[in-house]
């Protein structure tokens, strides 16, 4: 039996916001959304910045298609950026950014009106 | 403006398998196990081993009779396990451990058999 | 032999900043200070806030009374702060910051007199 | 002000083992020598997993020779080793591994040895 090799394990790990997992269904996030934005976040992490509709739907349960329709709606409600990067060096390129979805989570307005929402929730709840 | 503290968002990020999100559909996970999953873990990191589906349910978009049928399945499917504690200083308690998916994950057997599916997807591709 | 446990591996690492590893020299810390921040980071991801000088020689080179001592040059200095929580249901308890270290690191002001700095370093250099 | 960049601080962060930190001294670690090791793993994430003496000495307290001496000590003392990569298409290229340093870690039969020695280290403390 192979030895398992610790350093790939600790590298095959990458960082995902536990605010982000509370909080996606209240920011109008679906499921397969979450999934989409978080494979982003991996492709990302490997080096490919503008992965294709195709590579998404590669690991999934969606259809190219749908993963191509799934970035459009993303760009339109403000989860997620297309970055142009003209560089001198290369051919202007485009990367996806995930800041906008970083800013609902953090920024200090969103989080209070999350929280005011939490409120709400509650009193009916309760 | 409130200033934005570092500390927080570092603390908010926990580890995420890339490989889980390359394989999950390979392994008979659908999207909505998946974030399930990824909930259980996300309690746990903090502190909650044994959340109710009432909890699980809170986030997203599945009610807390889904979560419990999900719960079973995952169990039943071998993706996860419910661990007793029955140390002498308190009750006994139950936790779920994520320790089968990852045996499924890096175990080698399993990611030889994972590889060699890739390369029968890929003469089909081909 | 027992077997592995991947969550134990997973769940052992904390993260730390690549920026502070490249940059605690020139920020003005020796190797011993930023272990000991490393330190004060991994208490804090355990759950305690405020460890001893004690504690924190326990798994170093340097004794009691030399923690306490770097601990005070550390806050001296605006790597560290100590905060005082007094929420009402509890007695008054103090808590280490790493906060004014990280906004070392990331603000913006501070980040571009590090890169000032490099580049007098590398007309040195040159 | 320019806003601040929260993918920037995110990606910032590499995994470093809390037990790492707990017990590098026991383990015949200096602080200095365990900033080496973490200046390796840093190296590797960011792509560059052979880098010099020079290169590692850029941003700590100690000069290239010094470095040289410590990666070599480490070798011997087996925490590091040096792997050969001989594929086909490229040039034979090394690679430092800090896989024997997380053996010491978790695999079983040190942590049981480590436990024993903590054992016998509180009886003489108390």
């Amino acid at each position: 039996m192979t030895k398992i090799n610790y350093q790939d394990i600790i590298q095959d790990q990458m960082p995902v916001s536990k605010k982000l997992l509370t909080t996606y269904y209240k920011l109008g996030l679906h499921e397969t959304e979450l999934i989409l934005l978080l494979q982003l976040s991996r492709f990302a992490d490997e080096g490919n910045h503008f992965p294709t509709p195709f590579e998404l739907a590669q690991s999934g349960s969606f259809s190219e298609e749908q993963a191509a329709s799934m970035l459009r709606k993303l760009v339109q409600k403000g989860f997620l950026s297309i970055e142009k990067n003209d560089s001198e060096k290369t051919p202007i390129s485009e990367s996806y950014s995930l800041e906008p979805l970083l800013e609902k989570l953090y920024d200090e307005d969103v989080s209070v009106i999350t929280r005011d929402e939490e409120n709400i929730g509650n009193i009916f709840i309760l």
